[in-house]
């Protein structure tokens, strides 16, 4: 059994925040949403075994959002981390539709809603 | 070091194929996709370490497509398992934009370009 985190509930999701001035064709924004949920889903698996069965065990849900500029992925990202919540941003390796190095996709999670949706229920859908 | 497949090269990737025919929002898709991307990495990280690791150090190489019909999913789905790769079909809860139970997304992989691009190689781009 996974151990309980009674006092956030059980209601854990994943956030990807794609950087909209970017306008990435949707299967790029879908590939950067990807990259960032695998690499947030290892860390977890690996380091935050209880956040990531209570986030396995209600189906790994994931929400991708978007803002509009790197300065809003990055205050975003500064807040999450200031709350000790795990967070990843993607650099694209630049092949096809931005430069190298380009950060794409933020990304937040597993953690539980009650702390995400201070940071990020503000943004709008991808 | 991880275990050389020297036949089939270090050219690996995964192929996330979303069900065209759905008209998923991009932020839909991009889930979809991240589900199967998420769900394949954890399997390839227990079972196929050495697909694994050549994948993991080219960077998780993915590619978002789109196939019209479930029909064809299911077909791609049919010739990637005889083939021996690793496939996955995801399901929506449907709490959005599909009924519960749609099957919204194929993935295959990580696994050799050499082997998945005779399967996908003619599909469209997400």
């Amino acid at each position: 059994m996974p151990r309980r985190e009674p006092r956030e509930g059980r209601d854990f999701k994943m956030v990807l925040v794609i950087r909209g001035e970017l306008r990435l064709t949707a299967g790029k924004a879908a590939v950067q949403v990807a990259h960032a949920a695998v690499q947030l889903a290892l860390e977890a698996e690996k380091r935050a075994p209880a956040a990531y069965s209570a986030w396995s065990s209600a189906g790994q849900k994931k929400i991708a959002l978007v803002a509009p500029t790197l300065d809003d992925l990055e205050s975003l990202a500064r807040v999450a981390r200031a709350k000790g919540l795990p967070v990843v941003i993607m650099e694209d390796a630049g092949l096809t539709e931005v430069p190298p190095g380009t950060k794409t996709c933020l990304g937040i999670g597993p953690a539980p809603s009650a702390l995400l949706d201070p940071i990020t229920g503000s943004l709008d859908l991808l």
